[in-house]
């Protein structure tokens, strides 16, 4: 383990985050809907998507654009659709309602399709995918989300602006942020658990955190990452004002990220009537209600040819046996790296976390007067 | 119009596909069925998915891989979802009858969601996803596919291989070629025909053609687009040996647009149970059946927030009205290039073809002794 960093348990850190929402007085269960999402996403080693936004929910909270209790709405039903209010709860307690609602249909009739308005962030878009695969069912997520804690870094860094800090991906030609980052997750169940295939990607070539990281260490970036406020691409980070969309600029089919980007707010906001971009909140704008657009997909292989779980591991093991380039870095499938750090946490007994991630999580310890974070002691 | 070029009304060029596959004795509706996709691929601009493939349906019908008659058969059905065995019968044939099927099912409960085995190549996956627009319904489509009129190209040249011809795209970090370009499509209505949003997009960084013309005008080629036999990304097409997922290598991100390819495996020959990547057949093996999947999605907005029409037009003239960085290259928004050539088609009365396209249907319309191909005069 490395000195800068400390292990907490899983068990320990899903408390903290319950016990600050007791003191905001949020309805148990959904404080501890949000503690099991957040902590998935630091066990799956999806750090900036765990503890590290706590610090958002809290906001949200204390301002009143997030709501303590009560349930979402459903709005318009089919046996196969549902159209969801998330009345500006936690995002988790959205995501969990749409997505059990979906995989109650796809169980009924082979597919649920639940749009959800009036939604919060709601952490790795991955928990709801894969939310479905002990059902073995196949499951497909989208959700106009903004990027807020990589902002929140950079609006440190001088020459950088977090001005428009929602939307944050530049459509193809144009020289303004346009899109959020518009991520899409899906998720397929296999004859063993090793090989669910777990895909959750952001429509845009990297996140914004990638380009901060280069600015902090005085680094340049791949050309295509990202451009300048002339629409130029850069490969200075202390020049950055837009990210490009998945593909880079129009010559390496940056268009079709733009489009995939298009999707995910056809199948979000715009089938759902939630804020559209480029219209999302600003992340700073804590006393707005988010108002984010989700859409949840179920699918059951049962419906279609037998056998889906097994040709899922076959394809798995097929890939993974493709010739590398180089020896030492073997083809995986979406899923394997996040398997990897979940093995090495259950070693370690716990997730391994950066000391300052620490540090800040007990100065909350302290403001919201509870016990600070119980670290293992690995000497 | 330029002097290697003529121009071919849209009601010649059916006729004289249609022509060809009444010779074959295909059912006159099925012939029908494949001239209009052809065409419209054509028309929308997209010549590699037109008249330039119309060798490889005679081939598969002459030797028995593709039937010339029958229908698709329903082999389990809900009211949301379909599987189908497309009899190995021509693409378009089975396309049509998935996707007016999956149409049905959304007018009737929000979704379907249709999935085919033993289907044949069929031209434009956009023709399908915009049989929904007028309906007013959104679709989604995706195809395992095989390119195969620019393979033919690329045996042509010295240095470029041609086994393997199927798959064609290398997973991140493998050196070996084997999902193919596996296209999505999603077309979404408006309340403006000009506003419709039209994806069709490979999930290959760029097509092969594109590589293979660069061969030819012995020109250097981004890195990025593909790699060599050692797996490393090349900048001479001479080298070619497979096609990078969008995104290109590992550092901008080429394991999403790898996620993507995957992702339409999943949802096509692993849901469907048809020849699943990298065992699908040669592109010259027109005697064995290509045995295809397919996936057609069809979503009925009426079941979510009420004025998707007018959410649309508003998306797409917000796009468009962005700040473009080079004032000469406007934001576009999907669909509209396409829009852009059928203006031009109509304003020259038909479609221009290259002279080389002309002169190879009119060797076909010998062989079969039909007509040959009527010209419109430009003089």
């Amino acid at each position: 383990m490395a000195t800068n960093s400390r292990i907490v348990s899983i068990d320990v850190m899903k408390s903290f985050i319950s016990n600050i929402m007791a003191k905001l007085d949020v309805n148990p269960s959904h404080a501890q809907c949000l503690a099991e999402v957040l902590v998935t996403g630091d066990y799956r080693g999806h750090f900036s998507h765990g503890l590290n936004r706590i610090e958002l929910y809290i906001k949200d909270i204390q301002q009143g654009s997030c709501r303590k209790d009560g349930m979402p709405t459903i709005l318009k039903e089919t046996v196969a659709t549902a159209w969801i209010d998330g009345n500006a709860l936690l995002g988790p307690v959205v995501g969990k309602f749409c997505m059990e609602l979906a995989i109650k249909k796809a169980k009924e009739c082979g597919i649920g399709w639940v749009v959800a308005k009036g939604s919060n962030h709601f952490g790795i878009a991955g928990y709801y995918s894969m939310m479905a695969l002990p059902h073995k069912l196949l499951v497909t997520y989208f959700q106009k989300i903004i990027v807020i804690f990589l902002m929140k870094l950079f609006s440190q860094k001088k020459g950088m602006s977090f001005t428009n800090a929602s939307p944050l991906l530049a459509p193809t030609r144009s020289k303004e942020p346009f899109f959020g980052t518009n991520p899409i997750s899906v998720s397929a169940p296999s004859s063993s658990k090793n090989d669910d295939f777990v895909l959750d990607m952001a429509t845009s070539v990297v996140a914004l955190g990638k380009v901060e990281i280069a600015h902090r260490k005085e680094e340049k970036i791949p050309n295509g990452w990202a451009i300048d406020k002339d629409g130029k691409t850069i490969d200075d980070p202390a020049n950055y004002h837009a990210l490009l969309p998945l593909g880079g600029p129009e010559n390496s089919s940056g268009y079709k990220g733009y489009g995939l980007a298009a999707l995910v707010e056809i199948f979000t906001s715009i089938l759902g009537g939630s804020s559209v971009a480029p219209n999302v909140r600003n992340w700073t704008a804590n006393h707005v209600e988010a108002d984010l657009g989700q859409c949840f997909v179920a699918i059951n292989p049962d419906c279609f040819a037998p056998g889906f779980d097994n040709r899922m591991t076959e394809l798995a093991n097929n890939l993974r046996s493709q010739k590398p380039a180089d020896p030492d870095n073997p083809v995986l499938i979406h899923g394997d790296p996040e398997r990897k750090h979940m093995q090495k946490c259950d070693h370690q007994g716990g997730i391994e976390y950066h000391i300052n991630q620490i540090k800040m999580a007990n100065k909350l310890a302290q403001q919201f007067e509870i016990e600070p974070l119980k670290t293992i002691d690995t000497d």
